[in-house]
């Protein structure tokens, strides 16, 4: 299971600072240490609705580059903002994504036949609708496999995204089953070069319970079992990154040591005691 | 994934205490209180060199089953003693258990058979040591279900203990790994109707490194998603319980409420900011 640091997001004010400031140090500074944390790539998004969101784009993707040769996923339904992206980061970058809305199918996963770069498919129903359980997904997942292989794309560069929802929803624990249970299948279903990739903030999205981090940790811990390749997370939630750290030690059958783990569960407490679940961006 | 409490243990203060002083109750008001957590069966491991064990064993049996109907799981390698407990638990427990020592199989393995009862069976080979990696494992369950056919066991009364090891083992997170791919192989391997357990406690067996209940729990969550049957316990390991919680909320689509997530991971600090993991038994 590989990291993707998310925190490189126009509403982390850090980020929004250095955009404003046309400041790129604040920006690199993060990326490296994302990567020295253990991220294997930085998603990068520049947000939706700024007047100047192209210049953003660039500005925010040649700040990771400063940091770090990590690819940068490049984070937007916008194609303008994708192709800016990949001029930034030529050839070391991952698009981030599609789905199947058509419109999605016919301007954003030609970017990465063209480039030959590796996409992120969500599975989502073409009116953008999130899928109820996992025969949907499995079903959408065939589906997009289908338009991928049909545009040109190798499947081994589909990253596929089963869309988790917020533990709050009405049927937020079936949603979290039915992912589970979606990524374990894929590989079956689809052949085993299929990669997956899990936004794992979602699931706590809007709460600052202080058992949230715990429980979002549990499930990246869940996820890592099922076989997820990728978890776009927040690095700067300490038990999931201790989770994560933990799973690559069992999952390569590394040497152990309980002071590599004090970091990241000690004085757990006195940081949830505070306003913040650690969901702040940084 | 089912709990089992291992907290009815003669190295438990409370436990001892309540044998000493020949007075039932507090091992009753444990066992009512495992079951009011959750737990779905009670361990009752009297130790092996007492020289009353046999009373003990009883005594232990009678003052659990005074607080609860759930079954009760005979923790001994004596045939002796695990007589006594199927007599003063007729037809409500479970056998734990044998291995492939050949002394077992003639001994104890008979016991479940003609008690038509579940029984623990160990991946150990038959000198006694821990297997080595996943294709042991793998060999030895075979051989279990074999041996346990032969002496007229239903494969469906077998429960396997893949036998997990301290992290701190040279060995240890390999050991982990094994285990947790053992316990995804064995239904593809041996059927569907295979049960597995696990002694959690083993993982960070001999530490009071703070870290070291996070990472329990984390562990438990990936035995969760494996599709371990049964997880054998500390009930007083608050971060633990909650993952179990978590994960039979995920695994059964329930509905979700933060609240009911405070007792588990609220001020965890205060707690271990002690001398203590929370590996104490009460």
């Amino acid at each position: 299971m590989r990291l993707i640091a998310d925190n490189i997001h126009i509403l982390n004010p850090v980020v929004s600072k250095a955009v404003d400031t046309n400041d790129p140090g604040p920006i690199t500074e993060l990326a490296r240490r994302y990567a020295a944390w253990g991220a294997e790539a930085i998603d990068v998004n520049p947000g939706p609705k700024s007047v100047s969101r192209l210049q953003t784009m660039d500005f925010c993707v040649r700040a990771v580059r400063a940091g770090t040769d990590l690819p940068v996923v490049l984070d937007s339904n916008d194609p303008e903002l994708l192709q800016q992206g990949l001029q930034a980061s030529p050839g070391r970058a991952i698009i981030n994504g599609f789905s199947l809305e058509p419109g999605k199918v016919d301007t954003i996963l030609p970017l990465a036949v063209e480039h030959g770069l590796p996409i992120v498919g969500f599975l989502l129903h073409p009116n953008g609708h999130v899928p109820k359980g996992v025969d949907e997904r499995l079903q959408l997942a065939s589906e997009l496999v289908s338009v991928s292989t049909q545009a040109g794309l190798d499947t081994s560069q589909l990253i596929i995204d089963p869309v988790l929802a917020p533990l709050g929803w009405d049927d937020g624990t079936k949603q979290a089953q039915s992912v589970l249970a979606c990524i374990g299948m894929l590989p079956q279903l689809l052949g085993t070069n299929i990669q997956t990739m899990i936004g794992l903030s979602n699931l706590i999205s809007g709460t600052t319970h202080p058992a949230a981090p715990h429980l979002e940790a549990l499930y990246l811990a869940r996820l890592a079992e099922a076989g997820l390749s990728y978890a776009l997370l927040n690095m700067h939630r300490r038990q999931a990154l201790g989770c994560a750290r933990f799973c690559s030690i069992i999952d390569n059958g590394k040497v152990f040591s309980w002071a590599e783990f004090a970091p990241y569960f000690e004085s757990i407490n006195q940081e949830s005691a505070g306003s913040s679940s650690g969901s702040q961006q940084v």
